[in-house]
């Protein structure tokens, strides 16, 4: 199944390369999800900030305050897109934070 | 009216930085032509390099050989999503190439 990330960025706030630099991560991370569909960057205004997988918000500044981290943000997009998906880095540091040790798997983060 | 690009790019080619910084020129430079529409990036295989513009193609590494020149690739957006707007550098470099002298337009390439 193909899949599709957005980013909308303002560009009064000059937010295009961090939206390019997210939408590579999300493009090298997802690069078999993301096959056939791929990552958008669309120009916006007003301080906009937001990241959607599949059309699904999964990140907005108004509403999360300010930017993500790119591998919370990462969970938020494998929840969407794959999420059978082990993440490598980016679970075993949710594991730590949760306190329970797990997320062995190989890397991919 | 809102405008999209697209660059579809192969990923066992590693040609992801090369579709995303062709994907921020044409941001930059159609900023206001792309504003809630956006430029894509779809990794895809086989060798594949092709630039849509409002889904028409208007560069294939298979048909054109190779990779765009950044400024003549700028022309080919243009004339699809926004005719009437002057380039600037892009206009007066193939206004010199034709030997009219002409294109002394404000720069925007």
């Amino acid at each position: 199944m193909t899949h599709h990330v957005r980013v909308v960025y303002c560009t009064q706030c000059a937010w295009m390369l961090r939206a390019a630099w997210i939408a590579q991560e999300l493009l090298t991370t997802f690069q078999a999800e993301l096959m056939g569909g791929g990552a958008t960057l669309e120009p916006g205004t007003g301080g906009v900030f937001e990241v959607y997988a599949d059309d699904e918000l999964v990140w907005s500044r108004a509403a999360d305050g300010g930017f993500p981290d790119i591998v919370a943000l990462k969970r938020r997009v494998r929840d969407r897109i794959a999420p059978g998906r082990q993440l490598g880095h980016a679970d075993r540091a949710a594991a730590r934070a949760a306190g329970d040790g797990a997320g062995d798997g190989a890397a991919m983060g």
